[in-house]
This record gives structure tokens, sequence and C-alpha cells, in this order.
């Protein structure tokens, strides 16, 4: 049997999986990220772990999924949420340290690869995985690769405008599809249709509850988000005629109160010869585990 | 020196050209599209005339650029502009006649494949062509390739729905790009900043000439077209981050009175990471042979 492991980097906590061909993860490994001040001293402890675990399993390489992590280059570029700074070349300092072979890519391409080896969108050739969380981001395959573009920064789904002079985005810019669809975007749209703040401490997925009630403004948020990233995905899909979208991350937990009116307003927004072409789908991937399975799938060859 | 046989078929004309290696067109036939009833009978003309050529050029193949020609088919699929019906295997056709290896695009798919091969985007990996004209068409490329889709027809640019609830498009939709910066679209703005049809005789190069004499409406329509194509192309980028956009068509011959709004929009809108990464350019291709050097860019391998 192969293996491979993937390495989940974020702001506050490091997950270190091994994954067998079929996708199941046989065991896990946490490190806090914020306690290395410096990649080496990172790279030193994760590769021990990593060379302790060459002797149980025959790892095939390293697959790391990690904020602006570029596959080009194997760095991660500028990270503003990682400790640390400038551009790191993560891939090339996990192969001198393990002698694995390494690759590196942001969370949103991970996760499009891995629904593609170990997920939903296994033998498809042409999809797009959209991830809807504290942003919105998304990984483009084409005839089976993920499309990286010239500098390896393709697929910023969430930065498209889709509402000029709309909401301010954190890039700087105004009406950026993110600032309508992710958590925090829905989380403002009921607070603009309400006038009530969600409870801080609650997810997302309360506004489903609060639907399920009747409330209105809930059931409104949910239609004017489906009718934002449905008529968005309609557009994209104008351009690469994938097979399926895949939606992926927490505000899926509010289930058909999100994705029916994403369903209905994506089909009445799609050109004529796409029609009943392309499936609009809920990731396969176990919530779980799916940033280590996306990040082995790096280094998994497709079925 | 190798030969390529190119055929751009339109709804009226079909040319016939040869190429060589360098791009350069050595003879031109033309044949009238609308004569031949049948594509059988069509196919038996051109053929005839490729089986001549052949004594002497030794052909490597056929590239036929046809509207909603598909790749993967070799068919023309329901072309409402031309005498077929239905579903015509063309390129089948053409190899059974003629023994030579045969494949079908469309317009501006074969355009950015000419782009690659013969024109101004030699050497590079990622791009986009859009063409500009009675419609709004694009080829995308990606690490070398044309991107196809799932069914053979991505690059509908032209239907991205940019302006919800506009102006009404021949696909049934409102508010396409198209209606905006095809040729007649950017004909409707003048007409609806002016109050004044621009002369059905004249081009659309005669709004260049407007606006040189300082004609306001010329120069208003100019910058309505640049804000809503820029912010199309800065959205586009965001999906496949490629190094350039190149422009082609009738419109590009305003020159600077068009592309200057487009790249001031663009770069407005572009997400800062790629800022200073991606080129607007206009298409080197030869405006009279950029369809039969598009169509013979379907059988020749990339440098």
């Amino acid at each position: 049997m192969k293996f491979y492991a993937g390495i989940d980097i974020g702001g506050t906590n490091t997950t270190l999986g091994i994954i067998n061909e079929k996708g199941e993860v046989v065991e896990t490994h946490h490190f806090s990220t914020r306690s290395y001040d410096t990649p080496e001293k990172f790279v030193e402890d994760v590769g021990n772990k990593l060379i302790e675990l060459r002797t149980t399993y025959s790892l095939e390489g390293v697959g790391i999924g990690a904020p602006n992590g570029n596959y080009y280059t194997g760095c991660i570029e500028f990270a503003p949420n990682l400790p640390w700074k400038g551009k790191i070349a993560l891939a090339v300092l996990f192969t001198q340290k393990t002698n694995l072979i390494c690759k590196v890519a942001n969370d949103a391409n991970s996760a499009a690869l891995g629904e593609l080896k170990f997920g939903g969108a296994m033998g498809m050739k042409n999809f797009i995985l959209v991830t809807l969380g504290t942003g919105v981001g998304s990984g483009i395959i084409v005839e089976g690769n993920i499309v990286l573009g010239h500098d390896g920064f393709a697929g910023e789904l969430g930065h498209l405008i889709v509402m000029p002079n709309g909401r301010p985005c954190g890039c700087g810019r105004l009406g950026c599809l993110e600032t309508y669809c992710s958590a925090g975007g829905i989380k403002k749209t009921y607070l603009e249709l309400s006038g009530k703040e969600l409870d801080p401490g609650k997810k997302i997925d309360y506004l489903a509850e609060l639907a399920a009630q009747g409330d209105k403004a809930a059931l409104e948020t949910f239609d004017t988000t489906g009718r934002i990233l449905g008529l968005a995905l309609a557009n994209v899909s104008a351009l690469t005629s994938p097979e399926a979208i895949f939606l992926f991350g927490g505000p899926l937990h509010c289930g058909k109160y999100l994705t029916d009116p994403i369903q209905e307003h994506f089909t009445k927004n799609l050109l004529s010869i796409y029609k009943d072409k392309i499936k609009i789908l809920t990731s396969l991937l176990p919530v779980n585990h799916s940033a280590i399975l996306g990040a082995a799938s790096l280094v998994k060859e497709p079925h």
C-alpha cells in the first residue's frame, strides 16, 4: 500500500496526516504553528516526525497546503496570518530535511485536488471547487490539472468584483464576491436585512435554524447570497465550461437553505448551451480531514 | 518546409489558405459557402482543391475555424448562420476525402491558437485572446493549451452577465458583455449618450474620428466601453492569472481611443497581487489573414 503525507499549515495550528491510497487518514499529529519563530525550527520538528513515520509507512511524498502557497515556487509567499514573513522556501526545506518529494499549494487549490483524487470529483476532468469560509477561494481544474496561471496565483474567485462600489474588501477594493459570500459576508447581509447582529459566538449554521423558524431576514439572506453566488458561478461556467462545481466549507452546513437559492440563480443565469450540463454539488471530502487530504493529494497521481 | 491548410468557414464565404511554418500565407482560394446546400458537396469541392494543392505543398494537416465548431467532436454544431443544419461531422468528412489530419474549432479558439503559434503570444503559456466584432468571444490558453471545457464550449467571455437586468442579448438573457462591447454594443452606447444613430454605412472606426474632433459623446462611449470591458478583464484575470490579454477585431481600429480606457479601468480594478504582471496587448495577427492563420494553427505544433 502507498501512503502520502499531508500537512495543513494554519496560522495557529499545523496538522500532519498520513493518508493511504483509499483516502483514509491513518494517523494525525498536531503542531503549534505559532510556537515556531522561524520556519527552519518548524521544518526541523515536523521533518523529524516525518522521518519517524517513514519507518512505518512507505511515503510517496509530502504535500503542504498553506495560505499563499505557490505551487510553482514551492514557497509560502507573504502570508499575512503566519508567523514567518516574506518568501519561505518550504518545499526545499522539507526535501533537504527528509529526502521526500515535497509540493506546496494554497488551501483552495489543495482542496480542489483533494476533491479530484479522494472526493466527489474522482473521474472528472473539468470542474471548479469553491471554498466558502473566512474568505471565498477556488481551485479550477481543467483537463485534470489545476489552473495555476502565469504566476501561480490563479483561482481568486473570491475577488471577482460582483458589485461595483459595493462592500469594502480586505484586498483594498470594493464589491468583491467574498464580501457577500464568505461566512462574515453572509452575516453582514443578515445584519443589513434584519438590523440585528448575529451572536458572534454562533456559527453560520445558526442562520439555517432561524430560517427553519421562519425568520424572514434569514430566508432573505440566503436568497441574496444565492443570487450573488449563483450569478458568479454561471459567469465562471461560461469561461471554463466545467462538468461540476463543488461547494465546500462551513456555510454548507446550512444545507438546502443555502444551496437551493444558489442552484436557482445559477440555473436562471446560465447560458442555454450549458443548461443541464453543469452540476452544483457539495464537496464529499470529510470536513475534519479535508485540509490534510487536499495537501496529500498534491503528491498523489490521479486514479 | 512544412505547410498547413487553414479553412475559414463563414456564413457567406469560405477561404482556404496555405500557410508555411513562418506563418506566411502562400496562397488562398475562395468558395461561396451559401452555394452548397449540403456539407458533402462543400467537402467535395474544397477537398478536391486540397488534393490538388497537396501535389505542390507537403501539407501537415487541415485546420477549420467555423462558428460553433467543436474541437472535441470535430463537428460544427447547430450553427445559426450556416446553410447546413444540425451536427456536421466536418473533420471526418475532410479526412475521408483527403486522408489529411483535420481539426475543427470555433473562431475565437482558433484565433487564440493563431496568436500562440503565429502571432504575438509566441512563447507564452497563459494568455487570453478577446475577439471584438459582431459578438464578443474569447479563447483562453492555459499552459499552452486551449481551454475547451467539459463540452467543448468554454471561453464564452461575451456572455458574462456584467449588468444584471441590462441590455437584451441574442442569447435570450440580459446584460451580457457583448451587448456593450461588440461593435453593435459600442454603437448603441453612442446612440444612448448622444441621441444620434451612427450612420449604418460607417464602420466603428468612425467613432474614433468623432472623438478626434472632440465629440463628447464619442469620448464618453469609449470610456463606458473601457469601464465595462476593463472590469470584466480584471475579473477574468483573477480566475486564470494570464501573462497577457490580446484584443482582436474591428473595434481595435479605434486605437488608443478604445484601448486607453480599457487599460485604465483594467488597472484600476485589478487585484493587487496581479499588478504590473498582466499586459493588455493588441493582436499581432494580420487582420486580412487572421482567420485562416488561426484555423491552420489547429494542426501546427507550438514553437
